[in-house]
């Protein structure tokens, strides 16, 4: 039998690499339109920033490398264009069909820069792909801008600015909604814009960008534009087959990331999961989600029984050096998924003082009645991931405020302080609990 | 009422803070029979070093804080010699009587040290008190000792080897044991040793000390000696008033901290709690341990109702800058405790490559029957803390392996790599589990 992964980069990836460890014999084909396979998206600002140097850097497996070294043929430049379940085919650009028994979609996401008027424009950037990436490295060379307009206050929107602010450019970011990385957070919204401010750029909520025009966005005059907006799953292959589309708009699976059609497997930035604190299917497209249902969506392709459980939705931007971390709902988000939230927001110092702790920003957000943990904010310089990591776990674990505030964490003054800020910010929402 | 606590440092306070808390009127006494309250002994290894400048810096509250701010008598020089409980009284050296209605014992811990032969030599010295790190750094600056000998390996060990070696000193660690950090495991002291070698400290394993001569211990010359080993709870106190000592030797208490004798509590370095992956009374001498542990003794003695659930065995050690992080058991200590471990350890980077990442290994531990994690290992330079947290409260959470792999960590180049080195842990113990 024959495993056909449409798509080659996290979630296709992962899949078509575990489907080979289920079965040794498995014919495995991974089908990806671009040019280039297994690339880290995630590091693309950090090649706009210069620090990464070559962009082969980001580049971690080739197809020779699959061919050779797992027995799995990845052909690049290998556009699907239709699905046909019913004769266990799938048609290329090129009019060449290819036949599977089992089928893995995994064909990503797209930024919405392409919809916007003017997106044409020279001046106009995305940065999903390894060419955007090299395309506005070259233009910063070449072209010196002195200015630019970030459109969305995302992940990579902010971290695009961090970048092109590095690289001496005036930065604005204009962001539709009234919040910063794709969370209903004021306080986290508040914090960001003061980083962002210290350090010369310019966050602008609650603006809408429908053109792109030769010299500015929104009134914003700029040398460049980046869009960073406008994310969505890119389903409509799938939905073309008769693939179920969950409400979130991507394509929803079972645990075992099965679609309706037997058979038919989904996973990464096209796909739901479940959301293990709500309880309801989400859509958070981001590598590490990818990486593991991709992982399952593979291994039960080939045979084996293994389940996804879900996300959290845990995340980490670093802005300018200070690390923004966030995991499950904020209190706004979590009022409209019918909790009853509770927030307590502390500051303390990541290490003792007298071993140069710096202030770090911890915000808890317990369901008043379960009086289980429901989300979290971390915001320092010093150990934000670790930090959003332990309320990560404890959601994953459906914790209690009381069960969090006693947990054992290591101490030591190069580390962490003998109360670790996370406890703090704990003690006090079991007070506001009362 | 009156509220006697016996101890004014980590366990002491903590109780005498959250008993105020509880009760705005209880009349609270704190005894303590050092000069100084409220110092972070952690810290002394690093006034020794010279990285923290002034002595005070590691005193964090005053009795006149205490006095002032919650309205606690905190009286220094007051060592209790006698507990009669039957009278609800304690003894002062003085003669004294201080009458109590609720007694917290948080009594501590003490050195080996006094025990040894030649322990009073003048090139002899601890490290538990301000007084004793300041006679260290008095003799450091004042005599120019050329080599030391440290008299134990465990955390204060280390990290006053780590503090003479950059003061310029040749450094020889014995240890009785075969291991170092308390932890019985091969591995984890490969890898302390290799470190310390690496920063030309030598550790010496299985060697008994018995007594120091004026120019060197068991064989080894040196210039001074530090005693940091034969750790033990200060309980003859408590023991001679009637209270049950556990067989670690520690003090034995409920879930609320009281002891045997209704109304007379203890927490701290003196009194056991309960080792949550096995279920049994532990000892572990921990400043989070005694913080946590009074807080909730302070609060029962005052009449609230709390517990406190227990601990993982959480601890971190940095050596010449690489973090040493440990939880739960090893599998040597697994066995011991009746589980059938199973042991994954594996190396990866703390960031992705093109971000700088550094190596991190990590040591997981699971138990065969029940597929649940019971211990881990992480070292590294770059987040071991916030890695062995995640252990912890995967422990705390009597997390299985199955679930531990799918945690949902945050990932961003800057802070960690898409699959987290835990995580690839966990597929790893997966696979070992089948």
């Amino acid at each position: 039998m024959a495993l056909v992964v449409i798509g080659g980069v996290a979630a296709g990836l992962s899949a078509a690499a575990r489907a080979r460890r289920v079965d040794a014999r498995l014919e495995i084909v991974v089908l990806e339109k671009g040019p280039a396979i297994s690339y880290a998206a995630c590091g693309l600002p950090y090649f706009v920033e210069g620090r990464v140097r070559e962009i082969g850097d980001l580049i971690r497996y080739t197809p020779e490398y699959f061919r050779k070294e797992r027995n799995i043929e990845v052909r690049t430049g290998a556009r699907v264009v239709a699905i046909s379940h019913p004769r266990r085919e799938v048609v290329l650009e090129s009019g060449a069909k290819v036949g599977y028994e089992k089928l893995v979609i995994a064909t990503g996401a797209r930024g919405g820069g392409a919809a916007l008027a003017g997106a044409q424009l020279p001046h106009v950037f995305t940065l999903y792909t390894l060419d955007d990436a090299e395309r506005m490295r070259r233009f910063l060379g070449e072209r010196r801008p002195k200015s630019a307009v970030v459109v969305g206050a995302g992940y990579i929107g902010v971290e695009v600015a961090d970048a092109l602010r590095r690289n001496g450019l005036r930065v604005t970011i204009l962001e539709r909604s009234a919040h910063a990385l794709l969370r209903d957070d004021a306080a986290l919204t508040a914090a960001v814009r003061e980083q962002l401010e210290q350090h010369g750029v310019e966050l602008r909520t609650g603006v809408t960008v429908t053109a792109i025009e030769p010299d500015g966005v929104a009134g914003v005059e700029c040398d460049m534009v980046v869009v960073a907006a406008g994310f969505q799953p890119n389903v409509e292959l799938a939905a073309a087959a008769g693939i179920e589309i969950g409400r979130t708009g991507a394509i929803r699976t079972d645990e075992r990331m099965e679609t309706n059609l037997r058979g038919v497997f989904a996973a990464g930035d096209c796909a739901e999961v479940t959301h293990l604190v709500s309880g309801r299917p989400t859509w958070i497209p981001l590598g590490t989600t990818a990486n593991k249902a991709g992982r399952v969506a593979g291994a039960c392709a080939a045979g084996a029984r293994e389940r996804f459980a879900g996300v959290v939705g845990t995340s980490i931007v670093g802005i300018f050096g200070m690390g923004f971390a966030t995991t499950g709902f904020s209190a706004a988000e979590a009022r409209a998924e019918g909790f009853s939230p509770v927030v307590a927001r502390i500051e303390a110092n990541s290490r003792p003082r007298y071993y140069q702790g710096v202030k770090t920003t911890v915000e808890l957000v317990a369901d008043r009645t379960t009086r289980r943990l429901v989300g979290g904010v971390v915001i320092g310089e010093d150990g934000a991931a670790g930090r959003i990591n332990v309320v990560a776990t404890a959601l994953q674990a459906r914790m209690r405020v009381e069960e969090f505030a006693q947990l054992d964490l290591a101490y030591s003054p190069p580390f962490a302080p003998v109360w670790d800020p996370i406890l703090i910010a704990a003690q006090q929402l079991g007070k506001e609990l009362g």
